[in-house]
This record gives structure tokens, C-alpha cells and sequence, in this order.
């Protein structure tokens, strides 16, 4: 063991023993050289190495600080900081998950991809064949971040056209949305910084919060709001938070969007206390009364919002193009590209600019909401009148999925495991909450055209409920 | 070892010893064998295998002569671990680099990729605009990692013809080699390990390393050898070291081939020491003379070493489709892909299964090494004789790249900034070496055809070394 590899351990052992409490100050490290005799680069390692590990907590000019430790499992507390044990068993459960859907044989009622049918508009196809002819569509050595000017430019116009002023330097085409939200976190943070997380979230957000080494805090959803503008305030006078990353629009997977006077009210809470926001807006076109909801850009008067969205929800995730509005990150996150993604492909890019340029984009969007709208419905009128009555279903007028509250007793993990032996997959939250608190809920994927196949899938989902009543 | 690996060996050391001085010409392969009593296809080989790695070079009708081998860099410390500072400069060196060679105007001298004239053959197109064709082809919602089965299985075959055993689950398809090499990084390390690289190294290595938080070693490299085995050793032997990443076949930016004898010798130690290799293999196919190098795949018989590849320098960078042999690593890199790049364009996985199961691939390959192995020559001729005697040209037959030193006083950077007020780009050494200790070499793409527009971008090269000699 190196010696501060053996400094840390021993004041590991002090703090799980209960000699160090919670909040209580550490020796300065000018003190703990003097006392240890080890040299200064020796306990400033052993003391970033417990910060690392969520032992401790540092403030800027006053020292370090011994971290509360709660288990998990029992969030007494509404922001509990996620364990490891817990986030390890998240990945394996999502990796089998993914797995255990992929099989085209399963009826994909799990998938979080829309059904593919309404998706890969044939004007979009042909123009891509027209220019997949040519060769200069693929000579493109200059193929680099940012990406495609005349894209950006478009994209600039969509968020204008919302009231959001935007040049085509604000905008960095990446390789869909996950890779824009990657890159943002990726320039916002360091690795022992506090990230805010929605409780209820795409798993990813997890995953790649764990890798870069950040420290993750949750805020539960508001039942009636979505979002808890309480437990938000809460959380960031209580923890450093460096940056937020939250879902405000057609959430994945409970569905909600948050009205416009809560993200106001964010929005100013992010400016008084500086902290930055990214915001996955992925299913921004997908809403089926009034206009399209306010992204936060729109709030954001001192570009503290990164806003990361694609194409892959309503032109299909193969074509793996989504954007982020990067405003003064832009040349940060284009250095992170070159090292990781490079570019996108710029054949899909200048077919992108064809179909969106004639408005193909626009007729696309009325025929696909109108599709995604009408099966969805059909799946909420069968489900309200089939469903046991001890069953919740929360229904919004956006997206595609449906969000089920089972009796709280019920485990949704068992119903999954029941029904995917049927070749029939469902979410289970479990999948979307890492405290695992939340054990009897499950998305349903509604993007389906109500055939007999689909019909039948949902009465196992129906049975399998009922029976484990019983 | 092979007979030919005996008389490759043996002339080596004679070099070596300076019992052939450079420039000397070689017995003829007709004096050879009968000198030897070996079989002509054997002494071919061997000076074959010597002219690979840099120490021949061959005159069409006259026969083979010993190279000019001057020590590439003066290391003052063996293994100096990288600060904080360099590698923020370096950052932002890279990236206003890049920006500055990004613009049409600019004579590609310092692009990193191959002239894309070469690239992209009109068979891959026709099959991309067939399949670009057919709406089945974009409705995959099952595109997820590993990706298309049919196309890890080829890339398979073709490890297996080169006797390493190789099933499809060994394979998964990454958004190009980068991707490959990003995510391999992230399997196998947690921030805080220790890395071992090559001191002169493609510079996105550093930059990945540095954002995951991961401790840099770097060993020099040997002025015959290309790799230098006793640095490494001890390299090891000093640090504990996690995970190697290494280029040992056609190295960019210097150009050599490690032999297969130092190949072995690395296997041996990665095994002792029970240490991974992340290996970045993607000229792999560039090589002019004799057959494919071997990746370290061939020599791994533990599981230790991730080989990295892609399609971009062979077909097009814009197809963004590279891979990674991940063995038992599989289920941990698709992990990782799911919650980055998710997945590589289906249409283009599906295309290049079509043109290479077609043979097409190997048909291309035939046309692109003879005009790339041409076009440089024709560099190399011209830069031989109009350079300043103070520069030395390292020349290897294999790749695209020419790596030129300068007097040990001269700066690159210089020549770099003036150039480029010409709208003509060089890659400087700064961007290869962190430890801006080299600071006198300079990178150049010989991938263009000898045009007068090149002509005169090459005398503006040749003419500011002369300037800044006086």
C-alpha cells in the first residue's frame, strides 16, 4: 500500500468507527504533515481520495469535512447520495434488459424507441438515395465539429422561431442526443463534483455520471408539478451542485412536462446560485395539444442551459444526428469531439438539410403526431377499462409511453420477469431509479398500432398483474 | 524464428554495428542467395521485413540500400509523468490547429487523413445508394451493440487468416477507432490508474486520459527499434502500470513497424506483469511491402490486449466505422456504448458487409496501397534532394506519412505558423508530444498526387526551413 493509500484507510476506519462525526472538520493538511510526518502531496492524495470515495466533502478556504453517510436503500432523507453497490447492480439490470428485448421475436411494449413504422419518412429515403449517388456527399475530409453549417443554421431558426435567439455558432451537431448530453457533462464537470439528478430518469444519466467520477444527488418528482421546485431549492442550499441535468419536457418515463412557471422559477434559481443546467429534450416535437413546450434556453438569460436534442425520435435513431446548444461551451465541446466521436456522418447531415430546408420536416411531424397520439389513446382506453382499479395510469397529452402505478406491494421487476418469458417486454422502474425505492411502476412503449399481437400482449401484462394480486 | 527472420536479423545487426554504413547498397537478392544458400523468396522477405520497419530502402532496377537512421528525440528523462500544465496547452494547441487546416483553401499537408480522392470507391457508393434505396435498411430498432452480426463475422474471418482464432462475439462495432480506443480506455481503467503510452503518440490519447482522470507514463521511443523494450520494462517495473496503449504497426506520426521479435517480448511482459494493451492498429492495411503486420492480438494468448481498428483510412473517415477485438471485454464495452454512441449507422454496417463479402474490399485495397506507396515516394524523392542536408527524413514503407527532423534548434511550431499565413498545413511535432520536448520534427501527408499546386506547397516547406537555418 502506498502511504496515502495507508493515511486514508486509517481515517476511513475513524469515521466508520464513529471517532470522526459527520460535518466534523479534518486536520488542516498543513496540520496532518506535521502530525503524520508525511510529506504534503502524500495526505492531499489520501484526502481527495476519501472525497472521492463520498467520504468527505471539501469548502473552498476552510478545509474538509466528513460527508453524511446514509444507506440507500432507506431515503429518510430526500437527497440521499447514491452507494456503489446500488449503481453496479443498475448497469448489470439495464445491460439485461436491453438484452432481453432485442430479440425481434419479443412484442417491444419496453423499447423506448418510437415504433419504427411511423419513423423513416420515404421523402427523407429518397433523398438520401439521390444523394448517396454522389461522391462528393461522402468527400468530406473537412467533416468536423462543429458540423454541418447549413444544419446549424436551421436548427438556429427553430429555436428563433421560439423566441430564443440563436446563431449557428451556438449549435454543435453531435452523434444524437446521448453523445450532446455526454459532451456536456463532460465540459461542465470534474470528477468529485455534485451533479443534481431528477430521482426518476433515464438510466443513462446514471451511468455516465458514475464513469466521470461525480457525486450524484436526486430530488424526488413533485406528484402534481412533475418537478419539485421545493426539494430543488432544497437540495442546491444544501449541497455544492456544479450542474444540474433534468428532463422538463415529455419526461422519460413518467411523462410529464413541467409548466412554464416552475422553469421560470428554475431558471432563477440556477442564475442566484450559478449553476449550470443541461437539459435532454428529446421529445420536444412530440406533443400533441398547443404549441411545442418551452425549452429553457428560453428562460436562460446568462447561458448557464447546455439544451441537447435529436432527430432520433421522430426521423429515426439509425440517422444518429442531435444537436446541443453549446453557445459559449461550443469550442470546449468540439474539443471533447475530436477526441471521442469526431463528427457525425455528413451524408446523413446534407440529407437532414434537404428534407428540413422543404418543409418536409414539418409534414413529417403533423402525420407523426397525429399516428403516436391516436395509438396511445387506443392503449389508455384499453388499459382504463381492463387494468384492476388498485392500478394508476398516468397519461399525458406528449410522447408515446405510458407510466403504470402498481399497489405498492407489487414488485414490476416480477412482472417483467414473468412477461418476458412470453417474449412480451415492459420497463420496470427499476430501471429508472437508482434507490430502487420505487419498485411498482412500469413504462409501456404505446407507439404501436393496436393490432390482435398487441391486443394479446397487453392481456398477459392485464393477467400477470392480476395474478400476482392473488 | 523463420529462416527469413534469421537473415533479417543477422543484416540488422551488421547495420546496427556499423559494419554497413548508410546508404551502402545490399548484396543483390540473386548474390544473397547464393551467398546464403536460402531460397530467393526468403532473402526477399527478409529485406522486405527490414525496408518495413525502415531500415532498407529500395531503388526500382538498382536493389536495396541501408537507411539513414538518426536517434527521432532526446529524451532527458526516461519516464517523466505529464503535468497539469502541458496538457491544457496541448488542448488548445490541437484545436486551433485543427481549426486552422480545416478550411478548404489550405494545402492538406497536416490533414491527418488520407487524400479522400482515394478513398470512397465508386462500388461502395453504388451499394449505398441501392441500400439507401430500401426503407428496410433505416427500420432497425435493434441496431444495438455489438452491432451487424454478419459484419463482426467477416471482420472475424479476417483475423482468423492471419492465425488468430476469432468468433463474431469477439468483435464490437464502435463509431469509428476512436470510439473504439475511448471506450476500450474505459473498460479497463477507474480515475487514478496508471497508463502507459508512447511518448510521441496521436494526441487524442492524452486528451482521453486526462479526462478520465488517469495518471500518464510515457516511454520514448528507440531510434532503430521504433519500440523500446528495456524502457518499457522498466517503465513497468516502476510504475503500476494498468493498461498500456500503444501503436506498434505503421505509428503515426513517425512511421515505423515494430518488429515481430519485439512484438513476442512485449506479449511476454504484458503477461508476467498481468497488464492490458489497448492497441490502436488503424493503418493496419497501409503497408507496401509483404504482408499485413501483425496486431498483438497474435501474440496475446491471455486476454490482455484490446486491438482497435476502423474502416476510415481505408474507405473514408465519414463512414465512422471502426471496432474493437474485445474478447471477454465485450458485455462491459457495449455497457459503455450504450450510454455514448449506442450504435453505428446500420445502412453503412450493411454496405460494407455487401462490398466486402463481395471481395470489393480487397480489390480497393490492391489500387489504394500502389497510389498511396507512389504518391509518397514521389515526396520522399523530392524532399530528398531539395531539403537542407540538416534534416533527415524518416521513410517507411507503410502509411501516408513522412516525419521529418530538423536541426536539433529549429522549431516546427515556427515553421508551422508561417506556413500556414500561406494557407499550406504541416503537423508540428508539439501536437504528438506532450512533454514539448520534441520540438524539431514536423509530420507531413504525402497522400496527394505530385501536382504543382503540391510542388509549390513543398518548396514553401523547404523554403522556411531554409530561412530559419540563416
Amino acid at each position: 500500500m502506498y502511504k496515502s493509500e495507508q493515511l486514508a484507510f486509517s481515517i476511513k476506519q475513524l469515521i466508520e468507527n464513529g471517532s470522526i462525526k459527520a460535518h466534523e472538520k479534518l486536520p488542516s493538511l498543513r496540520d496532518q504533515v506535521h502530525r503524520s510526518g508525511l510529506s504534503l502531496i502524500t495526505v492531499l492524495n489520501a484526502y481527495q481520495e476519501l472525497e472521492a470515495q463520498g467520504l468527505l466533502y471539501s469548502i473552498e478556504k476552510s478545509g474538509y469535512f466528513v460527508a453524511e453517510h446514509i444507506p440507500f436503500s432507506v431515503p429518510t432523507h430526500p437527497f440521499p447520495s447514491v452507494a456503489l453497490n446500488s449503481k453496479v447492480e443498475i448497469n448489470s439490470l439495464v445491460f439485461r434488459y436491453l438484452k432481453s428485448i432485442q430479440s425481434k421475436q419479443v412484442v417491444p411494449l419496453g423499447s423506448a424507441f418510437p415504433n419504427h413504422e411511423l419513423l423513416n419518412p420515404s421523402k427523407l429515403i429518397q433523398i438520401m438515395s439521390q444523394l448517396s449517388r454522389q461522391k462528393r456527399y461522402y468527400d468530406q475530409p473537412y467533416n468536423l465539429p462543429p458540423g454541418n453549417y447549413e444544419l446549424r443554421k436551421i436548427i438556429a431558426q427553430r429555436y428563433s422561431m421560439q423566441g430564443i435567439p440563436t446563431q449557428p455558432d451556438d449549435i454543435v451537431i453531435t452523434s444524437g442526443c446521448l453523445d450532446a448530453l455526454n459532451l456536456s457533462l463532460q465540459a461542465l464537470t470534474k470528477a468529485g463534483d455534485y451533479i443534481l439528478l431528477q430521482e426518476t430518469i433515464f438510466y443513462g444519466a446514471w451511468q455516465i455520471a458514475e464513469r466521470l467520477g461525480l457525486k450524484v444527488v436526486t430530488i424526488p418528482e413533485h406528484p402534481q408539478e412533475g418537478f419539485d421546485i421545493e426539494a430543488f431549492e432544497q437540495a442546491i442550499q444544501t449541497y455544492p451542485i456544479k450542474v444540474c441535468w433534468f428532463m422538463l419536457n415529455c419526461h422519460n418515463p413518467i411523462g410529464f412536462t413541467v409548466s412554464d412557471k416552475i422553469k421560470f422559477q428554475i431558471a432563477k434559481l440556477l442564475h442566484e446560485h450559478q449553476i449550470y443546467l443541461i437539459e435532454d429534450d428529446v421529445y420536444e416535437e412530440l406533443f400533441y395539444r398547443g404549441t411545442k413546450p418551452l425549452g429553457m434556453k428560453y428562460f436562460d438569460k446568462e447561458n448557464l442551459v447546455l439544451h441537447c436534442s435529436s432527430f432520433s425520435k421522430t426521423l429515426g435513431s439509425n440517422f444518429r444526428i442531435g444537436w446541443v446548444y453549446a453557445g459559449k461551451f461550443s469550442d470546449h465541446i468540439q474539443h471533447l469531439q475530436l477526441m471521442s466521436t469526431i463528427s457525425a456522418n455528413s451524408l446523413v447531415q446534407n440529407a437532414l438539410v434537404e428534407f428540413i430546408s422543404h418543409h418536409h420536416y414539418e409534414k413529417h411531424l403533423r402525420v407523426l403526431r397525429r399516428n403516436l397520439e391516436k395509438n396511445k389513446k387506443d392503449f389508455f382506453d384499453y388499459l382504463k377499462i381492463n387494468l384492476p382499479s388498485t392500478c394508476e395510469i398516468h397519461h399525458y397529452a406528449s410522447g408515446y409511453f405510458l407510466w403504470l402505478t402498481l399497489p405498492s406491494d407489487m414488485n414490476s421487476m416480477s412482472i417483467y420477469e414473468n412477461l418476458i418469458e412470453h417474449d412480451i417486454g415492459i420497463a420496470p422502474s427499476q430501471l429508472f431509479n437508482v434507490q430502487q425505492a420505487q419498485q411498482n411502476h412500469l413504462r409501456i412503449n404505446c407507439s404501436f398500432e393496436w393490432t390482435i399481437e398487441i391486443e394479446n400482449a397487453v392481456n398477459q401484462l392485464i393477467l400477470s398483474i392480476y395474478k400476482m394480486q392473488n
